[in-house]
């Protein structure tokens, strides 16, 4: 007997640029099964559902539909709220008595946990529901996936601020520090590396959570670098950590904070870059350091979505909701590549996502453990769509010198 | 007689998006003037000149012109240096020997006084040349200018910046701070309030350095916005000042740095918003409150350039060689708009831009001095150029609650 109820669709944790598109595949597609009753969007995640706090998503236009797809951010609201039992029960209720069988989490790690706790709550209550995370994060770290829709808009976002960098610090040379998203995994600090297309060009150095941070080494490659080019762009993830596994920004701040899932807060502060830019001005005695901190920019900035994400992060809604009415399965959605460049799109049980995190693999980072790989850029190329922009400079010949003739 | 010579052409001051737009209308424009024997380009400003590090811009080919047009940043790269007497004397001697007729400086105020003692000693030493000052600065602060090239891009990526920031507090509520360049003229910062579309839209405060900036009124301001619609979005000039006319970065920072023109770093530290930041949690007890310092990526970022502006820096350089090889006359280029939406250019006396700055008019300012005007959005939307994205939200009507009803 062919099921018949309701869809629930929901965004946890942090926004990226094409989550909506993500949310805009689930709808559509669901509207094309007779066997979806109505489909309800949960206001601010997991929050949203023990309050009931559902949008009719059955009367939003397709018009609509697509330019919120269009639009970065959250367009049902977020949360970092991780539900315990006691939460789950009241999931359940509020599950039940509207009659929803079919829940899409649009999240990282953190929502695959939730989706997992749901999940495994309602097989316990005997309630039939089916329940799936579809991948999303800018941070590029889910385990199985070959990618994560969100990571290539970001990535873009990342690549197109270095060619920026680069031109600037070729017009008036110092060093210079972009400190870059990325708790545990470097893949965002490493998308800075398209930003190299000539020889001379930054970032020249590259530091990432996935290699131990010595403030040493540090200042002796910022040395040798801007010894060699007068200039030093440098690439840095907010989640650099030393011999000890501290992160370096929480040996400077007085107050340290922390998210409902116990993550220590990176973003949202320019102390980090500051005390580093110190440390250069300081002890390499460079008069011009200059530091940005990416922070939110990054994650959800308009007019700079990478046309595969988009198109991936649509792809992954509607796979989610065709997997789950036609196959009757819960999971949890990954991306696999498949060609160069192609993807497609599979269902792994949610245990084997669930709060789990995918670091750079070796052969991303170069042996100095200062930069990427060639097949690291390789990897991302495609991820960041199509019409990057990239620099041009002169090519013109000097001009014979008359007075200052040597 | 006709001058025959050699045209040069430099950039000063800070780059933008599009200075490198009226390098290639320049030199694209002055090759159509056979008395025009070679053009040339100084590398690194002035500094440059007095070096005779020149490109011999004759042998560039129009196709990688082009190409260097679309990328930020100064491509015949920028200097910092205020030229003195004896700096001038050095650059006599060089115009001379090299046959040097016309030449063109694209940069700021400090430019256009750069361009204007050079003029005045070449008439000193009866030396027959033609300079202009070609207008160029995202800080939009030029006299006499209705706005500058380089302020449309800047302030197209200011605009992009907040339409993010306004999804992304939408998605997870707090405090959001933004710190936007403009030391003296809030230009820059004002255009944050393009991403305005929905009523509870941010930025819901705006502050510029046009305005006395007093902490007690910045944190009653924030509370007020916080109480009504549970986020509060801010736009902060870098150069916001207190009573007395000293920034209030100023206060903070142990080390000021400063420029060879004598302006205070600003950018390039997150000091500023993290300060504030500190404020609007210790005094409000608002738990969430993140800030961005944008800094360098506001005036070079790639893939963000407004049309309008594109367009207008070209016609700047195009103009300024038909004026001064046409008319043979110096002077500084200034834009006039003279429609809804069109622009023409003409050419004033160098006095009457050097050194000078234009800050935000009175009626570009809210009374409470904490916003913009209807009068401004209507003078910069024109600037930011075509295609600029617009946030979509859902219009879904609210579920009917079962379990919560009240």
């Amino acid at each position: 007997m062919l099921i018949t109820g309701k869809i629930l669709v929901a965004q946890g944790g942090g926004p990226t640029a094409v989550i909506n598109q993500t949310l805009a595949g689930i709808v559509l597609e669901a509207r094309k099964f007779p066997q979806v009753t109505k489909i309800y969007g949960a206001v601010n995640g997991v929050e949203g559902i023990v309050k009931e706090n559902f949008l009719d998503l059955t009367q939003e236009t397709s018009y609509n539909l697509e330019q919120v797809a269009l639009t970065p951010g959250s367009a049902l609201k977020s949360t970092r709220v991780k539900p315990d039992q006691a939460f789950c029960r009241r999931i359940f209720e509020v599950l039940q008595a509207h009659d929803i069988r079919w829940f899409f989490y649009i999240g990282g790690n953190d929502s695959a946990a939730t989706v997992q706790i749901v999940s495994a709550a309602a097989q316990e209550a005997n309630y039939d529901l089916r329940a799936i995370h579809v991948p999303k994060t800018i941070d590029n770290d889910l385990v199985l996936n070959d990618h994560t829709p969100g990571y290539g808009s970001a990535a873009r976002f990342v690549a197109h601020a270095f060619m920026g960098i680069n031109q600037d610090t070729k017009s008036l040379p110092g060093v210079y520090l972009g400190i870059v998203m990325g708790r545990d995994a470097g893949f965002l600090t490493a998308a800075s590396s398209m930003a190299q297309k000539y020889p001379d060009d930054g970032p020249h150095l590259i530091y990432l959570p996935e290699r131990e941070f010595s403030l040493e080494r540090f200042l002796a490659d910022v040395k040798s670098v801007y010894e060699r080019f007068g200039r030093c762009v440098v690439a840095v993830s907010e989640g650099i950590r030393d011999k000890s596994g501290t992160p370096i920004v929480a040996a400077l701040q007085k107050k340290v904070e922390y998210d409902a899932h116990g993550n220590m807060t990176l973003s949202g502060t320019g102390a980090l870059g500051d005390l580093l830019s110190a440390e250069v001005k300081d002890k390499l005695g460079i008069g011009r350091v200059r530091c940005d901190t990416f922070g939110y920019l990054q994650r959800s900035f308009f007019g700079c979505a990478s046309d595969v994400d988009q198109h991936e992060a649509r792809e992954a809604g509607e796979r989610a909701v065709q997997i789950a009415l036609l196959n009757d399965v819960s999971g949890s959605l990954t991306i696999r590549r498949n060609g160069s460049y192609s993807v497609d799109y599979q269902l792994v049980p949610l245990a084997e996502v669930a709060a789990k995190t995918k670091l750079m693999p070796d052969e991303f980072i170069n042996a100095a453990g200062n930069h990427v790989t060639d097949a690291f850029k390789l990897y991302v190329r495609p991820l960041l769509g199509s019409g990057l922009q990239t620099a041009a400079q002169l090519r013109a010949p000097l001009v014979e010198k008359i007075l200052n003739r040597e």
